[in-house]
């Protein structure tokens, strides 16, 4: 067991598990477990300009303050997940009226989503414990996340997907070489035959929500957000606003869990404002936010971005706490918002699927309603490629005109 | 006009033009031109390891061998193309029984293939000249490509596709806010129209294998292959052998400038031996080559690899030379190898269109009729990315069993 990594709390009732006590969630009230690193032996060991593995092009950089060793691979595709590009689209600033904007754009992932995050850390934790094949239940992103890194290092990956899953997530499930499973119900009885399964076939479970390595590869971005833009802000100045689409919870929960390891090092001068974007009609987090608990209950999901299309968020405690421990918030989209985030997005050179434009449609929102200002500096995280879903896109331009092989016919079109 | 860019040499009859002499092909014979560096200058100014900007992850790195000037556009996706991933995929090499095996994936480019490349470079020249409007005729990726990186610096793009391009790829363009303009013909109707409206409209036009700068950003490959491969290879061992899948042959060819460059410098011990790859249904440049002339004759492409189904190649006389001058040759494979392909990279994490699949189903046969031995140093150019065209991958895979939500139904279909 790698020495930084201490020990694992639980979300709902701070119990504490040494490392090799449990492997998913808590015992006694089936809480998200919390990955606790030996911040003081960290501190004392690196500086914030130390810890980085400076010429590793991806989220390797961070092994030092990662629960799990190196897993190898290098020269694969696992050395590849992460560390991807902040663009700053000026043209966006300027209609919205915003003096800083940051855009971060997972698409150059292995498998062109976030999720490739989570399921690096997740391969590299099944290594260290000898699993031999890896499940997970996904719509799409997570599955291909975990099938491509699975594949990189030759682990097999067994991946349950709601039979509704868009196709061109499950070609890459298939091509990837996992045994796909295409379940006969929706992504909540999909995640609970999964785990079923796991439990009787002994393979280790990927699961947003339940496992608790998936949150530790999704604060990657965090600390690359830190890297590549918190740590050139004024110190003394507006604190970073983020804006993040939330589906299941996890992804705003591992960008806090980020921050929060940063800040128990004493290397973050002011926490960020974590602001999640929910469709509206996948909202069952944000319900609970403007409720004022955290109690999370279930939605009838119906949105059009189906990597956030949610019935009952596996992460949600965190998830809203994520916002109302930051000074942030949750703002709802309707799907036409959704569809307008793509077109302005793509007109930055930006190619978003649906979930991934939902956050900047939340600032669009945000930007409307006053709830941030024009000198706050402001960045959305748009978390997987355009091609991911390639319908939606359709739905969100116009389509093109058929001409026939003439001048005439061009100038009678432009 | 930028100092290290000497002139243009046709590659038919050897005229020379000046820079602003021409901005398309040879006035006499409608070769294609060659861009030649100042290299008697270049090679006074900067050394083998000093020549690229070190902290530049994108083609740019390379702006002193380009001839085109800075761009601008950084914080953007135009600083994102290019600098690609090269893979080590050790199981496949096993299989194959070769030694030394990479694969370079040019889907974490911005638009997801190899022709960000070419875009890239011509957007900037187009600044340079002054240009408002691009536009391109393209099966696909050139478009897109064109589109993204247009739309990244904020530069008008019209595109010409023929209306049987796949769904995924027309909603990529029109994201991205490009015209639009679906031709009831084929690519070669769209390319002739395409010149005919920028020759009507004032465009520039960045049609492949007509636009002499589409080669000078397709040759940033060589470089990074020389940076990243090459140049660890020992000097005096084989010379690396390059699979490069073909259509209307401006990749190889812009692959071979590369490496043209670089020997003009005199910074190349050896020459690599590039192999061209060519669907059996799409093979006019092969026919040329195993011919043994240069005269290209058209076919009636018909193949499922859909960004190298091209009739007349446009590009068709440098990829024979490219083959032929490097001691390499021409492979064609029928459509059944080519989701072969897809379907032995996606085991090892790298998802390939068809046409990016073409050069590793090229390799396969290589090894089995023994055209490469099992110590070669060997790299196969993977030029796009499976999200593009998923009805290919599914293809490729069998499709995934759907179950009830029960363990039972598990344990039945595993």
């Amino acid at each position: 067991m790698t020495q930084k990594f201490s020990h694992y709390t639980c979300s709902i009732c701070d119990a504490d598990y040494a490392p090799d006590e449990v492997t998913y969630t808590c015992p006694k009230d089936g809480g998200n477990l919390n990955v606790i690193l030996d911040y003081e032996a960290l501190k004392g060991q690196f500086s914030p300009q130390k810890f980085m593995l400076l010429p590793e092009a991806s989220l390797w950089r961070y092994i030092n303050l990662l629960p799990v060793d190196d897993p190898g691979g290098m020269g694969t595709p696992l050395h590849r997940a992460g560390w991807t590009p902040v663009y700053q689209p000026k043209r966006l600033a300027k209609k919205l009226g915003l003096q800083h904007l940051w855009v971060k754009d997972e698409s150059p992932n292995p498998t062109a989503s976030f999720k490739d995050r989570a399921s690096a850390i997740v391969v590299a934790r099944a290594k260290q414990i000898g699993a031999e094949v890896i499940v997970a239940a996904s719509t799409g992103n997570a599955g291909a996340a975990l099938a491509g890194m699975a594949a990189a290092i030759g682990t097999k990956a067994v991946i349950f997907a709601p039979k509704t899953a868009p196709p061109a997530k499950v070609a890459q499930l298939l091509v990837f070489g996992a045994k796909v499973l295409l379940v006969d119900g929706n992504y909540d009885q999909a995640f609970d035959l999964s785990i079923e399964a796991s439990r009787h076939f002994g393979w280790y479970n990927r699961n947003t929500g339940f496992n608790p390595f998936t949150a530790e590869g999704k604060k990657t971005a965090a600390l690359e957000i830190w890297e590549q833009v918190i740590r050139s802000l004024p110190e003394d100045g507006k604190p970073l606003t983020i804006f993040v689409s939330v589906g299941d919870g996890n992804i705003i929960s591992g960008i806090h869990k980020g921050f929060k390891d940063l800040a128990a090092l004493g290397w973050l001068s002011q926490m960020p404002r974590i602001i999640g974007v929910q469709s509206e009609g996948s909202a069952a987090i944000a319900n609970t936010f403007l409720k004022g608990d955290e109690s999370i209950k279930p939605v009838q999901a119906n949105t059009l971005a189906d990597s956030i299309s949610v019935d009952l968020p596996r992460d949600g405690v965190r998830a809203v706490r994520a916002a109302r421990e930051t000074g942030g918030t949750y703002i709802t989209v309707p799907d036409a918002a959704i569809l307008s985030a793509i077109a302005e997005l793509g007109r930055v050179g930006i190619f978003a699927e649906p979930a991934a434009a939902t956050a900047y449609a939340g600032l669009v929102k945000a930007v409307k309603d006053s709830v941030v200002e024009a000198d706050d500096p402001i960045l959305v995280l748009s978390t997987g490629s355009g091609l991911k879903d390639v319908k939606a896109a359709m739905q969100a331009v116009t389509e093109a005109p058929i001409i026939e092989p003439t001048l005439d016919a061009v100038k009678k079109v432009l």
